[in-house]
Formats: C-alpha cells, sequence, structure tokens
C-alpha cells in the first residue's frame, strides 16, 4: 500500500479525515476532520499564530467569507480566475482541456497560456479523446470556467456575491480602517485564519485538492523605499533552495542548502522580505513536524508568476513521490492596494513624512467666475475643473494668450488671463504612498497532510508491527494518555483521578481502560500520542506511575506528584532516558 | 447616546467589529471582527470549547460549510427555511411580509403562522404601505424566500449546494462514522464552532442580524431510555427562568430564580437533558462576562417550538432595552439522525445491547423458487420480498390456503404451501434504536456582542470621564500592557525587556510608549486590559515595577522577577489589593 493509501485508511479509521457526506454518496472536493484531525489541525494553527501573529508581533482579524461582487472586480478574480473546462458530449464528463493537451502532447508544458481558441484547435489536431468514455473531443468547444463559488446577497434575486478565494481580500479592502488600527505608520502586518473556496474542476489527492480550504495568510504592508525586514534575525538560518536556474538545467539540477544570508548576497534568492519570511518560516515548519529532509523552497519560473509579483517562492512538501505546495511565498508590490483604491475611490494609501518638509513649485489656478460664469453657464465649474487639471499636467499650455480645454468632445478657448494661473511655491510635509505588500500565505490542509504523511511509520515492537505518527508532543491531538492496568481493585479509580489532575494542569488527556495494555498503547502511537501513564498495583503502594515514550517506547517511573512537571519537561524536548 | 451606539462608535474606532466593505459602500449583514475583537471573540471560543469539549469529553470536529442539496432535502431546510417577502413594486425595497402585518394590526403576533395568502389578504385589509417609500402594498404577492445561500458546486451549471444555515447538519450527516469513534456506545456528544450562514432580509442590529456568523453548538447523542444526565453537579445551580406560563400571563409575569433541582421537581424545567445543559452553561457565562442581571433563560411557547421538539428554552441576554437570543437549547428527538436515515438509506442508528439476550417469535418465509420462478418469471423475486414483508407485518395473511400479494398494482395470489411460512423463535442480542439528541446552540458573534455591551462603562477617575470595559481577565484581548514613564534613560529598553519576558511567560500583552502615561491608561482601559505595567526610575534602582487595576485603578509596586506569578494570581481571581 503507497504511503498515501496507508494514510487515508488511518485517517478514516481514526478520525483524522474523511470525504464528507459519504451518506448521500460523497461530495467531491470538500473533507469532515474528525476529532483526532480537528485538534492537530487546531494545534497547527495556533502554532502559526503563535510565530506570525504573536511572536512578530502583527494584527489578526476573522472577516466574512461572503464578499460582494465588486471586490472580485478589482481584485482581478472575476476576470481572472479561470480555468479551462471541455464537456464530453458522449457522458457529460468536464475536463480540463489545458491539461488534456499537456498529457497528450509533449512539448507543450503550459497549455493555459496558449489561450481557448488554440487550446481547441491542438485538441482537435492530436484527436484526443475523453478519458472516460473515449468519444472524440474534437467538435467540443473549450471554455473558460471561474472557480469561484458564486451566490446571491439579499433578497429576490439579490446583488451577486462570492465565496472568497483568498482570505487575503478581507484583509486588503478593509486596509483604510486598518492603517488606523497601526496608527498610520508603515509597515505593519495583518493575519488571518479562515475559509478559502475554489470550485475545482477535477479535487483530487485527498487534502491537496479540495473545493473549500483553510489558508493562514500574512499580508505585510510595508514602505518599499524605507522599510527593510530585520534580516539579521534569519541570515544564519540554513534554507533548501530549487531555484529557477536549477530548474530549468542552467544549474547543477538540485536542491542546493544554503543560509539565508548567503543566498541573498550570492543569488537566488531576490527579495530582502521574500527572504526573511523563508527563513522564518523555518521554525514553523520543523515545529510543527514537517520533516525538512522532504521539504524545499522553489522558486517560480518567470513564466509562473502574476504580472505583479517581483519575487515568489513555493514552499513546497514531498509526499508520495509528489512535491505539493504548502506555503507561497509572494512580494506583490502594490497591485492589491492600487486596484482597490481604483475601484472603490477610497485612499488605500498611508502618509509618508519627509524627513523634513519640502518646498514644491505647484501650478495652480484661480479661475475669474464672472467671466466663466456668463461665458459658460452651467459648464463654468466643469471648465474650472479642467483648467486646473491643466495646469498640473501641461504648465505650458498656459503659456500663449489662451488656453483650450475639452468638455464633451468640444474644445473652448478660454483667455489665460481670466485663469489666474501661477507657480507658485509649496511646502509639503510629506505625500501618500501605496504600501507594498509581502504575503506568506499556508495551506492548512496541505499543512495537516504532509505533516501526517511525514510523521506516519511502521516499525516492530515485541515481534509484532506497530503503526505510529510521529508527531511533534505539543502538536498531537492528546499529549497523554492515562491507562490502568486493570479495572479493579481501585486502579481505575486512581487512574481516573490522575487523568483529572493533568487535564486541570491544562493538558489534553485521554482515558483509555477498554483491552490489554499492550493495544491500548498500539492505538495512542497510532493516533500520535507521545506519553502514555499507566497506573499498576505499585501506584497503589509508592504512588508512583509509569510513562512510556511513543518514540523509544521505553518506560520509566516516576512519582504521580511529579506528572505534570516531568510532562512539561518532556513536551519542551527532554528526553525520557535524560530525565 | 444609547449603549449600542456608544458601543459600535467604540467598537469601530478601536477594532472589536465594523461593517465590512465600507470602501464598497458596505454589505449589510457582514462584519468583520478587528484585531481586539477576533481576540475577544477567540477567547471566548476557547472557554466554550475548554468546557462543552474538554471538561464534558466530548468530540469535535470541523466540517465544511457548504453542503449538497441531498442533506437540506432531509434535514427539511429545503422546503421550509423560508420567510415570506413582499417587494414594493414601486421603490424596489424588500420587506418581511408577516412583520408588517404584526405591526399594523394589533391582535396578531405570528403572522407566519398563518400562511402568504392570508397575509396577502390583510396586507390589502389594512391598507398597509410600504416603509421606505408609503407606496401602498396591496397588489403586490407574497412570497416565501429561502433563507440559505445557494451556490453550484462543480464544473459547468455543476450540482446545487447550499451555505450550512447551521453547523449542526455537518455533524448529523457524519452520525454513522461518527458513533464509530465513539466505539458505538451511547451517550456521546459531538461539538463544532464554526461559520453558518442565513440570507436576512432585514440585517440589523449590528451582530444580532447578521447573514454570517459562527456557531458553537453540541449535539449530544443519547439513549432516550436508558441514558440519563449526571443532573447532580448542577442541582444546586440558581437559574433566572422565565416560563411559558409567566409569558403568557397565567403565572405572575417574571423571571424566578430557581435551583435546577427544584424547577426540574416543581417546574418549570421538563426534560432532565435540557436542564442539565440550561446548569452547566451559567457557568460558561459567567465565565466569559455576561451579566447575569442582564440575562434570562426564556421558555418556548407551545406555538414556537418545532413539532419534533420536545422542549426548548433560550438563553436571553438584555441589550438597550431588548432581550436577545445567544443560545437555545433544544431537544430535538431523534427528528435529524431518522431524516438523515430516511432519505440516505444508510443507518443512522446504535446498536443497543439488551441486559440479557431476548427470544422473541418471528413470521418468516422461505418460498419455494421452483414454484415462483415458473410461475412469476422475473418477477419472482419480487414476490419472494414482498412475502417476506407481508409475513412480519400481519400473519394472519397466511392462515388461508393462499395469500395475495400487490406488486406494481396487480394482485396475485400464492398458494401458501409454497411460502415456507413459519413462526420461529429467535435469540436477539439487541436492537438498532436512533438516539435522540440534545442541542445546545450558542451564537458567538451575539455573545460577543452582548459581552462587549455589558462589560462597557464610563466612570470619573481624576475629574476626568473614563471610558473602559470590565472584561474578565481571561477574555481581554490583552492580558497585560507594558508601559515605560519616558522613552530615555533606558526606561524603554527596560519595558520592551519586561514585555518579552511576559510574552514568553504566554500573556498577552501590549507595549505602549506613545503619549502621558493617563493616556496611555485610559486607552488600555477602553479595550478592557485588566493590567497595566509602569517601568519608572525607580525600576532602574530596584528592580520594581508599578502594576494598576482596570477596575479600581488602584496601584501597587512588585518585584519585577515576580511579575508573571502575581499577574498568574490576578488573572485566576484574585484583587489587587489582596496580594
Amino acid at each position: 500500500m503507497s504511503e498515501t493509501a496507508a494514510l487515508a485508511e488511518l485517517a478514516k479509521r481514526r478520525g483524522f479525515f474523511f470525504a464528507s457526506n459519504e451518506a448521500y454518496g460523497g461530495t467531491a472536493g470538500f473533507y469532515t476532520y474528525g476529532p483526532e484531525g480537528a485538534a492537530l489541525k487546531r494545534n497547527i494553527e495556533d502554532a502559526w499564530r503563535d510565530l506570525f501573529v504573536r511572536e512578530l508581533g502583527n494584527m489578526e482579524l476573522e472577516a466574512p467569507t461572503v464578499m460582494p461582487e465588486a471586490v472580485f472586480e478589482a481584485s482581478g478574480h472575476l476576470e481572472g480566475f479561470d480555468d479551462m473546462i471541455l464537456e464530453c458530449a458522449e457522458c457529460g464528463a468536464t475536463h480540463r482541456a489545458d491539461h488534456l493537451v499537456e498529457d497528450a502532447v509533449p512539448d507543450i508544458e503550459d497549455a493555459e497560456a496558449l489561450g481557448t481558441e488554440r487550446v481547441a484547435e491542438l485538441v482537435a489536431e492530436h484527436g484526443i479523446g475523453c478519458p472516460s468514455c473515449g468519444a472524440a473531443l474534437a467538435e467540443e468547444p473549450v471554455e473558460e470556467f471561474n472557480l469561484m463559488f458564486g451566490t446571491n446577497i439579499g433578497p429576490g434575486s439579490g446583488a451577486p456575491g462570492y465565496l472568497r478565494p483568498e482570505t487575503a481580500q478581507g484583509i486588503f479592502v478593509e486596509f483604510p480602517r486598518l492603517k488606523e488600527y497601526a496608527r498610520n505608520t508603515l509597515p505593519f502586518g495583518v493575519a488571518q485564519i479562515g475559509r478559502a473556496y475554489r470550485n475545482e474542476i477535477s479535487p483530487r489527492r485527498a487534502l491537496v485538492r479540495v473545493r473549500e480550504f483553510t489558508q493562514a495568510e500574512l499580508e505585510h504592508f510595508i514602505d518599499p523605499e524605507r522599510d527593510r525586514p530585520p534580516i539579521e534575525a534569519v541570515e544564519d538560518v540554513e534554507v533548501p533552495l530549487y531555484s529557477a536556474s536549477a530548474q530549468t538545467g542552467d544549474g547543477d539540477g538540485g536542491v542546493e542548502r544554503h543560509t539565508v544570508g548567503a543566498a541573498l548576497e550570492a543569488g537566488p534568492l531576490e527579495s530582502e522580505w521574500v527572504a526573511y519570511y523563508l527563513g522564518r518560516s523555518v521554525e514553523f515548519y520543523e515545529r510543527i513536524g514537517i520533516d525538512m529532509d522532504r521539504f524545499r523552497y522553489r522558486q517560480h519560473l518567470a513564466g509562473e508568476r502574476a504580472h505583479y509579483a517581483a519575487d515568489c517562492w513555493d514552499a513546497e512538501a514531498e509526499i508520495g513521490g509528489n512535491w505539493i505546495e504548502v506555503t507561497g511565498f509572494a512580494y506583490r508590490s502594490d497591485y492589491d492596494l492600487s486596484k482597490h483604491g481604483e475601484h472603490s475611490g477610497e485612499p488605500f494609501t498611508v502618509f509618508r513624512q519627509y524627513d523634513e518638509p519640502r518646498t514644491v513649485e505647484r501650478a495652480v489656478v484661480d479661475p475669474d467666475m464672472s467671466y466663466l460664469g456668463p461665458e459658460f453657464g452651467e459648464a463654468a465649474g466643469e471648465v474650472a475643473d479642467a483648467l486646473e487639471a491643466l495646469a498640473g499636467r501641461d504648465r505650458s499650455a498656459f503659456e500663449g494668450d489662451s488656453v483650450t480645454v475639452e468638455l464633451d468632445g468640444e474644445t473652448h478657448a478660454v483667455p489665460v488671463e481670466t485663469t489666474g494661473f501661477a507657480v507658485e511655491e509649496q511646502t509639503e510635509a510629506g505625500e501618500h504612498i501605496t504600501p507594498h505588500v509581502i504575503e506568506p500565505s499556508f495551506g492548512v490542509g496541505r499543512l495537516v497532510y504532509s505533516v501526517l504523511i511525514h510523521a506516519h511509520g511502521t516499525d516492530t515492537v515485541d515481534d509484532e508491527e506497530r503503526s505510529f505518527l510521529e508527531l511533534p508532543a505539543a502538536m498531537a491531538p492528546t499529549t497523554v494518555a492515562v491507562v490502568p492496568l486493570m479495572t479493579k481493585d481501585g486502579l481505575d479509580e486512581r487512574a481516573e483521578g490522575i487523568a483529572a489532575r493533568l487535564r486541570a494542569d491544562g493538558f489534553e488527556v485521554a482515558y483509555d481502560d477498554t483491552g490489554n495494555i499492550g493495544r491500548r498503547y498500539r492505538r495512542q502511537d497510532e493516533v500520535g500520542t507521545p506519553y502514555c501513564v499507566t497506573v499498576d498495583y505499585e501506584t497503589l503502594e509508592d504512588d508512583t506511575v509509569t510513562i512510556r515514550e511513543r518514540d523509544s517506547t521505553e518506560q520509566k517511573r516516576v512519582s504521580a506528584d511529579d506528572l505534570s512537571a516531568v510532562i512539561r519537561r518532556l513536551v519542551s524536548g527532554d528526553a525520557l532516558s535524560e530525565l
């Protein structure tokens, strides 16, 4: 059984995750996290929050998942968040047209870039058939399908709305308010953990390509000219880099390990801000249990980047022989805020104070309305506005005796002497700038999946095969399981008391008294519980219990009184053998 | 300014919550939680999880928000989750038709129950006009509007799907799997905290009536004949009860305070399970900061209950003179699981073992297919099935020489001797039962709102008006603010060091060094920070700092070394004056 199949079976049987609505035949692309999975997911989210919100001093917000159409007109999702689809007239199955072409035509790697028309031609030229039923697809149209889930807001036919395709938009649209919370001072970061949606054409590979997922995104707003990241905090961190040149064959073709500092100086890292977050995130991946030998940072190739993105890297985890993206790190420049500024007409800017006030020359007008009024009637105000705009744009237009302005397609000559044109010196304290954005965007479900795959293993203990999850203690759904040797002679009451005290001390505790003790250990190993505490007859005599460690299967007796302190030390990284 | 208007202003200015997408003119019914609000909300959710999941030993899961149509066909939402709407032809505004009638006709309190036709007649009879523009509405049709947000799942026109109107359905549909995690043993509880959606016709009153909201729901699955709640844990808890009879004027008309035990014995509490959760929840409301003098449990009137609900109570908080529902406690019987069982054809049941195996008489058939086959051809199997069903239903049908079965509208006579009819004794170990459900369903946004309203106050300190939030220390977005007296002479470095240490010790810490010290205290008071730590020149000499308490504004010097321990004591309930 492949590692992904083995994990899928474990995940369903023990309650990590499973396909939703199976009683109704299932709904492709939707997964439910069971009790163990929901706990693991929450621990990963908390670890993310701890680092990216708390430690780095960023804000966190919670925005709605349903947003109005205007937001996605501005963001570009309405226009460009499409996949190419092709429906088989014979069996009704829908396919990604670009994928069909890429699979059938050896030389084509990015069919989407060719456009729907050319892709339709290629389908015909190469006689591509339907993967589901084999029917010829040459006659079928290739269409753009928007991946946002649409809905209607309000009664009747309502107003169009969409489930957000990324949590980021809920942050960007509130920038005018968020900057006030940051006291109008850059840089500042705003984070959000929440659901996002993509109406995928072919959901697949468990939690990798799903239609509803959880993102943890940080939008770091900076002044691109003045703000630099505290790069010294990460310059000695080693990062596994798979550069664009290594991918295209100009380099030696593999992952190279460099410190952040060295890779910034000699390449391939370009943006100091992106480099900073690549370095910072290593700590996070290690903390949640990603196997760093199955991990790399991959640079986007030139063709992969959005046009506004200065430098982009993906964090990728290896799963079942495939590399999957678990985080995208993008320098998004001022694209998002500029777009929302244009579309909403509101200021998505921050006032940047000059070090010293600056004196600038500015062309101004002060039109004589006693002339414009009679001359232009109701349009006089518009003419005055046009003169002001023209002065700002082209001073030379005011050099002759009359100046020409255009209004509703007609030109009007205005005597310069009536415009009050002058060039004045003005003192300015600063200017309005549109911040740039650095965005580390984490896919929480993919992280959960990668951590589980990397943690899952089997070995042999006491001549029996054991399946285990080697999760970091702080991530495990259950930190300690309390197991009485027998459910008699007061052992169970004693064990229940110990479990209650551990719970009161803040640990996630399971109590298990069914089946033989070996079986109970296996059960805990399989869901990743790092410690078992066994209550036996000795406990009744001298108040000691046995702690068993999942990874080493080593056991040690400790005083029941010291239990919470001992477990706290173990969770923070001490090994049982060192106690 | 009313208390709700005052809070709305504070909430927006300081970042608790605000209307979403204001740059695009706003989207009615959608709110974004700013940094302070998101933190408060998370603390409330954690407190809920702590009690209803951790302490009560329930499971928690996380299901998708988008669900397929079949789920809501079964749950009844597709058919019955409607509001009556009426659109004004003149101005286009949409109104709740039943509300218009209730407002205009003194005697009518529940117009919805009258049906759309009668409501349309009443609009005409009473000459009700459009509240927005005044135009007559007599000619306009009254229609049912389904409050679920619809969408399409998958490419092309896709399959119909809906945003879940309650998190509960994501639990119910997975019951066949969840019961396995519970090892097929009742009772067990499954909780979920997540988004739910209602496409409200008239969203209003800030976080009270919104279109997207967060629910914290617990579905407790029980064997109605065998399982009883541990009522002794709550029987001495005092609960403020506003009974149905008090509401209809049969009682003395007010809220009565009883212990859970007394109210179960003498009324008005009916269900022991509902009573148990009313008692349990008091601790939760107190812990998160609900003012229990502005709180009551209100019993549903007979007409308010869903037909399947045995007993229902709402927890209500008083806000700006109105009572709003913050929790619904419902005994939902086997309604949900039965419906999903019927619609999906899967077993939404649990096997209940008898105390001892039982011997029962059962009528069985064993048809002679060598007769049925030639006689009925392809339909022989169906005839056999019909005979088996008939034997289970009506033994007397087999008393004569021949027995009549109906198939596709036609009747067929079958000789009894060919049916193998017999009455046998069978031993059964148990039976399959459909569990009943008790559901406490909390509206998280409404709790956040109630807590803020109840915590908000003003007083006079040093002759200046002070606005504060008296939040419980464990709920406050920030636990402690560190403020240096001056940003010179090393006071700021010292303060930053103290802040970093408090953060490392797990506290939510703010650092504020701008403005005079009084202003900084006010700023913290207004967002509910319970403690400020001031670093001054004495700190540099003897390593002591001042702790200031928000509620008493009292101050006390303590050693910087003891700070974390002292704050831990304060958070757990000790007063500064007692230290």
